[in-house]
């Protein structure tokens, strides 16, 4: 069922039927394609444009036709292009000419507008939902290991120590910026485009702000070539999906990381790990290598939406076809990475004391030592620079700054003290950081309770 | 002046030094630096970490090397790797070794944290204002052309007549959007880092709420980990600004195409237009094409950014230093791309006679007779394929559907009188449009209203 | 069937089970990976690993698995995650358990490798074809219509009347170049990795260069690390499709704007255009338009790609596995869409007539009256000054340069005779340029025999 | 001095002279735009085109200013645009208007695409030196210490022990595929654009292989329209200088990892190493972060080009002009990167003390030990999994393989016998495994000699 053949002499090309069709990817549309319609059925009825015994036809037609789709007993074809005219070949079928009535006052631009719209709207909360699960097994962890302290890197080079907690806590906030920027993505969505007709309005006397009502859109589009050709609501979707999908690939290399014989911090639960169909010994973090990786789709779905729309005039061009598919893969990738990240974090055990061992032997507490000869009245870069000279030492002495004995101290900088060793362990480190947002016991019981309230979390 | 040379035994390649520093382009955050540490040091004076009388010596060398930078009297070295070193070196040089003390209690990784974000704040305000002059300029044009009738396209295809000015206020919605982007951006960035040391905080008794008040930020990074790895206000930004360059490629591609001869629609002002240095007869749109084209490298400059963080663990790496060349690029590319596009729109010479011509013999009427046979009670389908066959005919016999005579159109449907041919009029079609956000001139005056209120425009 | 099973205490997550299987997709290299597993047994029972029965249960087993799966009687099952472990269950189902000493000797890691290098090998020559069908049917067009002159642009403005053919001809040769991008990528496939195990080589007596000469690979993989880590030739396949979407996109921009209305250059051929749902006379390009939009999907897939290998360490990581899809994406869009193009340039028809008329009433012929002005002594910059001022007056005057009276143009420069006029023709125009490369009729004429050629086109 | 003005009445905006001029970094180019002037003054008077007097006037002028330029005695200036037109004005400032006469029979167009083949095709060179360069580095290390074995990797996970002159040589053999890519690159820019006009050839009797003779070009673009609108060439190139990137941000990670406390398998070399301004004991490998890092760049730059040329009709477009930038900062990001990591590889110190410990303890010979098992004729399967519980006991033993006694051994697999102790040492393991590119002594001999000899190394 061709529905604009009229004009058209020719067949068309089998394969361009078949590239220009977008049934296959599109189906999943068809919920929002049908409570669209059904909306659009009841404005046409109320408004008189089509009888009320019309649009009883219509709208009962389309429930039916639902339940029957949900129920797996119907199929689509191919030869009807897209959703769209599936819905309405099937619903011809079932109620006849009538429902030829049913695309009165709209146009396949309009209608697919408001489709994806919908979609979105639901995918976002869905999206949300996954993030704030991942925020929970993190807020978790948190609190049940807060005592465990784990060397703090920059560089990747150990640098200060901090609360693991403290670490966890940090994609915390990482993801509440993903949710912030998801609910941007539910606010722009929200814009009812239907009526926009194929770009310049219609004819009939519709009321769209009724459409918007019965299908919960707070604002309408206030222009028709607009609402037909604007995708920035998927640049947003897939931009918010790529800055979480960025953030998953920075806590997967840290688990990565941290599962390596060479850390040794934390071990995978085994029902998120996986083996090697060659060496017996391996258990490999296939999950966050897998969803680091995955970033790469997702940041290619983002450049290629951009790719379609650099240049395109208004209104409609078939371009904007490809709006869909790399949006539903985005979804389907990022959901599944959030719950297995939240598994991964939640079964994962914590190697406590190969992390005790670790801080026992390094140059983690320097700056407090330069910090000790500042408070001591020595201004800080002369500071930093007797510490430089302390940690050189000690690396040829092959110890740490604890085991340099006082009169080495000393011998750099007089006014050191015996109590220096008291400072340079790894939990007086942590302590000493009370300021607001920093890593001592006090700081991040305080920043867990604002983390819990400000991300909704219990 | 290498500060963190004490550890070690040999001299830095020149090569990595040239690599690694950034103070070629980091220099313009110089104002910042100042006016950060100034808010530091007064902070550290009234916590007591410093002496009163150290702090007034700081903040005054501070203001007057601010002043002599402005004044064009100071030279940035190389040696000193940033602009933070820099601006130390030369405090130190000022006021002696005190300057030593202003790094109390923050780290090159906060500070360089809340110097982008002052700018960052500064310059999204600035691109805002310039996409309101764009709108400004769209809207004045749009007023004062709302008679213009011109070939509303789907598919490049000449669809429905609209007016001019429903053209030009789709752009107005999109560049809304955009400052709503703007808008997200401004409030991600309004959080301020400085507190957060090298990554865990400091030892030092600070009052981040101080330093945030005189910045006037309205909130903290509540996390130290996160205040000096976070770069998602810099994917924010670039995204905002990769959207607003699309709109701008989306419109520069009209101009381009309403500027050909073929099209005829407009003629570019001479002073935003450019010859050619071969082809004498030649007026160039230059500037469209350049902004057309450079919807690239800021595309780029975002794919940059995520390839930075993909994969990157906490907290500082030195990757994170690749985060500002491709903002201050962006920034200088879109706020005259902005201003060029609002110039050449404000001074672009409509080309009515050609418009009218145009109208005069195209079939962009044709959805209005298959409406009109829907109200005469025939099936939109059926009435769709009716009007297909009668286009066919017309360019059999050259010409358009008013050009058929009424004998023939009733062959085709009885139902059509003599009243069709008003009704094919391109006033009459647009006029027909009045649903709302479609482009019957009632419905364009609503809508620039509209428009003009939600963009806050005069 | 999990083969690795032996060291884990606890079930796989189903979710993670699901999300790390590939059989999805990866289930269309069946007929490499059995092709390879023959060559592997076969060398495995040469080289006496396995004894020449075993050697022989193998092969046959394998090939009566390759009829069933050809003939549509096998199914693959999700839980054995890949399309090797798929092939590897099923041979075991049939043969028992000597399948198991398939895998002696290599690791999925050099066997996914082996299998998507022959993958690769035969999707080049694919996609190769299909480009030489497309140059063959731009050639033709080019052949035929060696006698219509069109505007050729710069800025999209008119610049010097062309030939059709040399415009269609650009294209082949840029074709061409696609067609060297790929054979770099068959050169850079030809490389034989199996043997590396999983990466560090095997301890089995393997002999390579059989199973290579089997499959008729000319190079070996020199390290075994760099075998199972390489993706470079994926990244160069995707960049070869990225370069011919990249062309592609630019021939669809033309055929778009040539079908438009206002250039009327064209007219698609019915069964290569769709039509509108709501506007019955609309002829939509849509071939070109979703060409020219689906070069965004295959951009992001290369992007993707490098996002994946950015910062991944040696050897075999589990985010390699993100190497498939986008390339079998890139794939199915590339060839239809050279395909689509080869249909639409075939039977798109010329509009003579429209581009008579158009050449007919423009200044394309500026150049040539400069080029006259110089030949007679004035240098160039003073010519192209002097017709600047001619054309502005013919504006002025509602003509074009042939419009000019011959005192006029005498009065701008004194030199100029009424040969000028024959001068302005396009027909002379054009067969001005004789340069080699050239747009005249006798330098299209060798260009066109060159290209044949050099392109291997009949 | 606008060389385009006739056709004008209002000047051009100021804004607009700054946004498209190109002098500010098109001025590298100014050798090239010399050489080929003279090549084409030259042709010009032999083809009697100018006058012999001319011939050698503007060639003297051109050579002369040549000197000056190369003395640093000249400014160029933003009124004039480009690098093109700002050597004409000089050139009339010193040889007066017979400079005009330079302009003859060609064209911006087709200057500036001469211009960057000459260019790209030096900068192709020097990227290749740069490439061998840290070959070499790799090879002369791997030379140096055959005999040092490191824990093999998959999914990060210790996998098998092999020689770090295996891994060192894998980087090898991916740079070498990248000095194939800039092979491919030097082989599309070998060809000659020049004489191809503004776009359609010129009326000029030239002679385009004498230009490309003189300029060693061994080809012409045979199309006028492909030769000034191709940017293919710098696709090619920036795609080659990606995929380096991609392989040094991959070497990157590896040093970082090494060296990081964790590891503890290299040392950097102090002089290509950085400290922290904060913390005094810090040794950051902030070189191979940087060049991680700046892999993001050059994708980038790669993208906006792509994104560029998608859709942009025939033939020359102002946004071509966009395809300077990201060439230069992309050859300006990769020549010292390549550097700065042979560098860096030259001079690090490896630890081997900490690479045996490491060895010392793991279970990277546990796939011997399935091999072992299967020589005794186990199936494969059926050893994994045997090998798979062994692991497991041994872990809870808190042992390795090596450390379970041989009546453990047994009642798993009575085949083993008690040589199978000194087939787990990492000696053994590494050293069996000879097939070719295998980790081996013998094997990777032969592969360092391979390399030597194919990547042209001493």
């Amino acid at each position: 069922m061709k529905l604009w053949g009229g004009r058209f002499a020719e067949d068309t090309d089998e394969l361009v039927l078949k590239y220009t069709a977008s049934i296959s990817f599109d189906e999943r549309l068809w919920p929002y394609d049908i409570k669209g319609s059904i909306a659009h059925a009841r404005m046409l009825a109320q408004c008189g444009i089509i009888s009320p015994a019309e649009g009883r036809q219509i709208i009962e037609g389309l429930e039916n036709l639902a339940e029957d789709i949900a129920a797996g007993e119907v199929t689509f074809s191919l030869d009807d292009e897209d959703i769209h005219m599936n819905i309405e070949r099937l619903l011809t079928e079932r109620i006849g000419a009538v429902a030829g009535k049913l695309h009165t006052g709209r146009s396949r631009n309009d209608q697919v507008a408001l489709d994806m719209h919908m979609f979105v709207r639901d995918a976002v909360s869905t999206v949300a939902d996954a993030v704030k699960e991942l925020q929970t097994a993190l807020v978790r962890q948190a609190e049940n290991h807060m005592d465990v302290i784990i060397p703090g890197f920059t560089h990747l080079q150990r640098a200060q120590p901090i609360l693991l907690s403290h670490h966890l806590l940090a994609y915390v906030w990482m993801l509440e910026r993903d949710k912030s920027r998801l609910s941007f993505v539910a606010d722009e969505v929200d814009r009812m485009p239907l009526g926009a007709g194929a770009l310049a309005g219609t004819t009939f006397p519709i009321d769209r702000k009724q459409v918007a009502n019965e299908l919960e859109f707070s604002s309408l589009y206030e222009n028709s070539l607009d609402a037909v050709s604007d995708r920035d609501y998927l640049l947003d979707f897939l931009f918010a999906i790529s800055t979480i999908m960025t953030h998953l690939s920075r806590l997967s290399e840290e688990l990565i990381l941290w599962s390596t014989e060479e850390f040794g911090w934390i071990e995978l639960a085994d029902e998120f790990a996986t083996g090697s169909s060659m060496m017996p010994q391996k258990k490999n973090p296939d999950v966050p290598e897998l969803v680091r990786g995955k970033s790469g789709r997702v940041f290619g779905h983002l450049m290629g939406m951009f790719t379609v729309l650099k240049g395109l005039p208004l209104a409609y061009n078939k371009d904007l076809q490809e709006d869909k598919e790399g949006v539903f893969d985005a979804i389907d990738t990022v959901i599944p990475a959030l719950k297995l990240m939240a598994g991964s974090i939640s079964t994962m055990r914590i190697r406590e004391g190969r992390l005790a061992d670790a801080l026992a032997c390094d140059f983690s507490n320097a700056t407090d030592l330069a910090d000790y000869l500042v408070r001591k009245g020595i201004p800080f870069r002369q500071a930093h620079a007797i510490v430089g000279q302390l940690v050189q030492l000690a690396i040829l002495q092959g110890t740490n700054l604890n085991g340099l004995d006082l009169g080495t101290m000393q011998a750099a900088a007089s006014v050191i003290e015996s109590d220096v060793y008291e400072l340079l362990q790894p939990e007086t480190v942590v302590a000493a950081r009370q300021s607001r947002g920093g890593t001592a016991p006090t700081a991040v019981q305080l920043q867990l309770a604002l983390a819990k309230e400000q991300c909704g979390l219990e």
